[in-house]
């Protein structure tokens, strides 16, 4: 059974995954590397055997599947451990790990790269986003959904076939809850969403913006974090990804599409991670949040300043990443 | 000139290294390799021309150096900005990068590992810390000395040639901060450090414990955040490294090379940072933080759900890792 640690000193949850464990002797030598080869490859048709029963799954009109969702073999946080379960004395404090852990296969094709692939592919994998996203959210126990893909083995992929996956957690991290006192004060002083206020800022400034649509607009953080940081954040207020309307999910595969596809052109298939931002369970409407994508394309290596300080050293100005995105040639 | 910019939703600051700044086109591909070639390694001996006029050495009988501290040649911090000047209108914040960043060059020896060095030349390295610590203390815009090594490509290494780094910043990380916040919490509730609480109970328990000495204690934490986390804390009070005495230095040269030894064999000569936690300039003899090394091994890869909610998955549990290390031959 997983289980959550709590740090003392932090009060940040470590999950201890005992059902990813591996033996102090596997971590000799160099990591286990992403299965490249489709006969074994247990998202590749004719291996469904291979995984879990899909949880949920998108036809063909043949009746094959396009996508499926299965939960993940080996999960970071499972159901049959208890919701409720707390474990308060002395200084350490622990919890039963509590949760979901689901893998969304985006297509049979094993070598598809999402930033090339058609937008109705796209539209279908957020359609996804949103189903699970609806269902997982109903589970009493939940308190915050993450969806996120890692593209690469820098992003820590362990597997080829493309995938995303979806972590829901019995506790809010504590970096939500810090993110969450911020933007509260600023609500408080203000009366506006801090997240709404950047995106407008943004929109007028615009040396830090990539693209624009009717509903979203692309862009490059004033702090970011690490070189091509790049944020896809709805033009209108909504706290919750699962809100998401028709029309908007229809921008937002082409955006999506259009932002990958510049970082794939740009920066030659870069690894990278992306998150869905959005509101822990029981805030989904609270006006001080704004939902949002953030990719994170993995070129550099954090080293020990950044893990002693928790301070990161970006060697490439956002401004400078979003003009070398915008001028991208898509088109060619 | 650096620039901190703070991101508005976190607090956290970023450092824009201009200096060490890359166009967005010298991303594409991959990053750059160390170099292996000691012609052009500038910390070899014979190439001192390729480094900045040393601040510090220490030489051997016959005037040649064994320990060189240089200024890093592409500071993320630098002395020639100036310390005091803010930026702070509007919803962004931004400060001149003031600081300074210094390369400890451990050895004239390129191939030299520190887990097998002679324990004098591991005294040396703990005796430049202390030394330039103390140096850098003395500058009223330093806010915090933080003393680290990367080894390894994987820790994000660029240069091969064994050395340590310190950065000293003009702020104190809002990390930090938090970490202060709940040691204050705890010392306000008990009247007692935390950290020492920590090492109180880990001595107690022992099931965490891989070494012990006259004067420190070295262990995984109860919540490592990922497999073969370890600490080596003072087994008495104090908050800074710089009041670190002689007969300390001493038994911590031993017990830090014993454990990085048992890292080592154990583990296969893994990439890891090790950074020396110690408490802001300002709060150097407050009751409440007790300095302390912490080793991060680089055995596995953080990915989208670490980077969204910051919970670290560790699939070792800090128990087994400890009973492993305690097992590793060192004798033969």
């Amino acid at each position: 059974m997983p289980e959550l640690r709590q740090d003392p000193c932090t009060k940040e949850w470590v999950i201890m995954a005992r059902e990813r464990a591996r033996r102090p002797d596997e971590f000799v030598g160099h990591t286990r590397d992403a299965p490249s080869d489709r006969r074994t490859c247990a998202f590749c048709p004719g291996n469904e055997h291979m995984t879990p029963t899909d949880i949920w799954r998108l036809t063909t009109d043949d009746q094959s599947w396009r996508i499926r969702v299965v939960p993940n073999k080996f999960p970071a946080l499972s159901p049959e451990a208890g919701p409720e379960h707390h474990d308060g004395a002395g200084l350490y404090r622990r919890m039963d790990g509590y949760g979901r852990h689901e893998v969304i296969v985006e297509t049979p094709d094993h070598d598809q790269i999402l930033a090339l692939a058609p937008t109705e592919a796209v539209r279908d994998v957020l359609v996804t986003f949103r189903e699970r996203y609806q269902a997982l959210r109903q589970d009493p126990g939940v308190k915050l959904v993450l969806i996120f893909k890692n593209h690469g083995p820098r992003a820590g992929t362990s597997m080829e076939h493309p995938h995303c996956q979806i972590i829901a957690t019995p506790v809010i991290p504590s970096f939500i809850r810090r993110k969450y006192e911020v933007a509260i004060q600023h609500y408080d002083d203000t009366g506006r969403c801090i997240y709404c206020d950047i995106v407008r800022l943004e929109r007028e400034v615009r040396d830090r913006v990539v693209l624009e649509s009717d509903h979203f607009i692309v862009f490059e953080p004033y702090a970011s974090r690490s070189p091509f940081e790049t944020w896809i954040a709805p033009l209108h207020h909504d706290s919750s990804f699962g809100h998401v309307k028709e029309a908007q999910l229809e921008d937002l595969a082409r955006i999506l599409l259009q932002t990958l596809l510049r970082l794939h052109r740009g920066l030659g298939n870069p690894d990278f991670n992306f998150v869905v931002h959005t509101a822990p369970v029981e805030d989904e409407t609270k006006p001080y949040y704004l939902w949002h994508f953030e990719i994170t394309p993995r070129l550099t290596t954090p080293a020990g300043f950044e893990l002693g300080s928790r301070i990161s050293v970006n060697s490439c100005l956002p401004e400078d990443a979003a003009a070398f995105l915008r001028s991208v040639d898509v088109d060619g």
